[in-house]
C-alpha cells in the first residue's frame, strides 16, 4: 500500500548555501528562532547544547559542520588545511556520545575529503547534501514499512521526538505514525519525555503543525494508559542499535518495552540502517550519556551535599521486548531471535 | 528494635488556637509561605488547589475545617448553625474525590458533632486535634514496623511526596524510611512524580532539610535504576486501599509496581488504616481524579482542536503486586492473597 505522504511543515536545519541555520529546539513552542553557525565548532556546539537532537538530525548537522569546516580552512597555499579539517571533526565527535549515527555521518564525510585532491568543497558538499536526502528519502520509505505493519492498529503511544525536528524531515517512528493517521485516523498519544520534555515540547507541536490530533500523558501514566486497553503499539525511534537487536533510545523506552510486554501491547522501533552499530554484538557496549543534575534538580540546590539527581538520557532495551525493527531497508521482525545482521548485509 | 526517630523540621498544617495555617506546598522549595484560613470554605479551597495534599494531611486540614466551621456559626440564638457546618462538610468532602482519609475524618467530626447538645467547639476541637495527633503516632508506629521489614534493603525508590508534608507529621512511606535511615543509613532515591513533581520538590526538599542525602530520577528512569540492581524495595503511600488490597495511589505507582516485579524488587505500601475503605472490595470501585489538561500541556495550547491531554492523577496497583501493606495497626504481608480485612477487624 502507498500513502500520500504530507511532507511536515517543520525544518529542524536549512542548509543556506554558506550557512548552517539550525532551528533552537530548546525554545519551543514557545519561539521559533533559528541560529546560523559558519564554521563546525558552532555547529558542534549547537549539537551539545541541545538546540540540535535526534539522532539522524545531528548526523546531518555535523556533515554539514564538515563542510563549514572545509569551506573554512581549505586554501591552495594552506597545507595544513586537512589538519584543521580533522581537529573541527574530532570535536563534531565529542559533541553528544550516545546516537551512532553521529560517528556514521563524519566516517561518509571523512572518506570521500580523504579522496579529494582538488578544490574538496563541491564534492563534501554534495556528500552533505546526499546524507540529508537519503535521511528524509529513508524516512518516507519507513513510513511506508512501519504503517504496513501496524495496518491493524487502533491506539499508538509513542516517546520523545522523532519527526521532522529529529531528522532530515518528515521523521522515523513519528514518520511511520504520520503515516499510518494518512490512512486511517487513529488515536495517538505522546509521552511527555522528561526531563527536556521532547514529547511535551516538540512532537506535539510538530504534530499540531500538521493538524494530527495527539493526547499528551506524564511518562508515569504509560502502565495504566496501557491497562486502560487505549493503545496497542508502542512506536520509538532509536539513538544506536546493536548487532543483536538490543535499541538504545531516550530514557524512559526501556520502562515502556516491559510495561507493554506486560500488557500485551507492541513495541515497535523505527530507524535508519545508519542507525545500526555494526562495531557492537549487543547494548551492554552501549555508551549511556550521563547529563547534568541540573536538568533535574530544582535551582536551589548548589551543592550535592544532601540532593542529587542521577539523570542517564539514553537506555536499552533489549531485542526480545521489541516486535519489530523498520529500516529504509526492510523489517526485522522479532529482533530477539535475528538481531538485525540481515538489515546491514542486504 | 526501637529507634530514635527524629521529628521532621517540616510542619504542613498548623492550628493557631483560631486558625489553620496551611503551608502553601505548590511554591516549595523555592518559597516557604502559609496562607491562614479562618473558614471551612477557604480550607475546602486550599485542599482543592493543592497547597495541601497528601491523604492523612487533606483529612486533618478537614477536621480542622470543620471546627472553623463550627467556630463560626455556631450560637446558642442561631437555630440553623448545624444545617450551615452541614453545608460545609459536604463543600469539604468535594474538594477532593481520591483520598479516602478526607471522607474518613469528616465521618469522625460529623459524628462527634451529632452527639452535641451544648456548645460543640470545645469537643469538636478535640476531636480534630486528636485526629491529628493519632496521625503523628500512627506515623511513628508505621516507621518502625515498615523498617523492621526493610531490615537488610539496600536501597529504596519512593515516588510523590508522603512525609511530613502529606500527613500530621513524620510521614507515612517517607516516615518509614526516615526509620531505615536512622537505623542504615542506605541509599534513596525519589522519582519527580509529574505532573506536581512531588518527588522534585517536596520529598527532596524534606530529606536535604532532614540531613538525609537523597537522588532524584526521572519518572521514567525508574526501570534503568530496577535494572542497574541499585534498589531493592520500592516503598510508597496510598490514597484509598480497597477490602481485597488494591492500592489506588499518585499516577505512577501502578507503573513502579509493575516494573518492580520484573525486576526481583518488592513494593511496600505504607498508610494509616484510615486509608482503607471497608466499603469496597477491590480497587475498581475507586473513582480515580482527572485534573486539568493544563497541568501537562505548555500554555500556548489553549483549545483542543489538535493537542489534548490524559492526566489521571492516581492509578490503582493490584494487591498481586504488594510485598507488604503497614499500617499502625500491623503489617499485611503479601496482601494478594489475604487482603486487608484482618488490620481492620483486628
Amino acid at each position: 500500500m502507498t500513502t500520500r505522504q504530507q511532507q511536515s511543515a517543520v525544518l529542524a536545519l536549512q542548509w543556506t548555501g554558506h550557512s548552517l541555520r539550525v532551528l533552537d529546539q530548546r525554545q519551543l513552542p514557545d519561539t521559533i528562532n533559528y541560529d546560523e553557525y559558519t564554521d563546525a565548532q558552532g555547529v558542534a556546539q549547537a549539537i551539545a547544547s541541545m538546540r540540535v537532537r535526534g539522532a539522524p538530525a545531528i548526523g546531518i548537522a555535523a556533515a554539514y559542520g564538515v563542510v563549514l569546516s572545509v569551506n573554512q580552512h581549505y586554501s591552495k597555499s594552506n597545507s595544513s588545511w586537512q589538519q584543521q579539517v580533522q581537529t573541527d571533526i574530532t570535536t563534531l565527535a565529542n559533541s553528544r556520545p550516545t546516537a551512532v549515527n553521529l560517528f556514521w555521518a563524519l566516517t561518509q564525510m571523512k572518506s570521500v575529503l580523504d579522496g579529494q585532491s582538488d578544490d574538496p568543497l563541491p564534492t563534501i558538499l554534495a556528500c552533505a547534501k546526499k546524507i540529508h536526502a537519503d535521511d528524509i528519502a529513508a524516512n518516507y520509505k519507513m513510513g511506508e514499512l512501519g504503517a504496513d505493519v501496524l495496518a491493524n492498529a487502533t491506539g499508538i503511544l509513542t516517546h520523545c521526538n522523532t519527526g521532522a525536528l529529529a531528522t532530515g524531515g518528515y521523521g522515523t517512528a513519528l514518520g511511520v505514525i504520520r503515516t499510518v493517521y494518512a490512512r486511517n485516523p487513529i488515536k495517538i498519544y505522546a509521552g511527555e519525555t522528561r526531563p527536556w520534555l521532547q514529547g511535551q515540547r516538540l512532537t506535539v507541536w510538530e504534530l499540531a503543525q500538521d493538524e494530527i490530533p495527539v493526547t499528551l500523558i506524564a511518562d508515569s501514566a504509560a502502565a495504566w494508559l496501557m491497562k486502560s486497553g487505549a493503545i496497542d503499539w508502542v512506536v520509538v525511534g532509536a539513538d544506536r542499535i546493536a548487532l543483536n537487536g538490543d535499541v538504545a533510545n531516550k530514557i524512559g523506552t526501556y520502562s515502556l518495552a516491559v510495561l507493554a510486554k506486560q500488557h500485551d501491547v507492541k513495541v515497535m522501533v523505527v530507524a535508519p540502517t545508519s542507525t545500526i552499530d555494526g562495531a557492537i554484538e549487543n547494548g551492554d557496549q552501549i555508551e549511556i550519556e550521563q547529563r547534568q543534575q541540573s536538568e533535574l534538580l530544582p535551582d536551589c540546590y548548589t551543592d550535592n551535599t544532601y540532593v542529587s539527581a542521577w539523570n542517564p538520557v539514553f537506555d536499552v532495551t533489549p531485542a526480545g521486548l521489541i516486535s519489530a525493527i523498520v529500516t529504509e531497508r526492510g523489517v526485522a521482525f522479532n529482533p530477539g531471535v535475528n538481531g538485525v545482521v540481515g538489515l546491514i548485509e542486504a
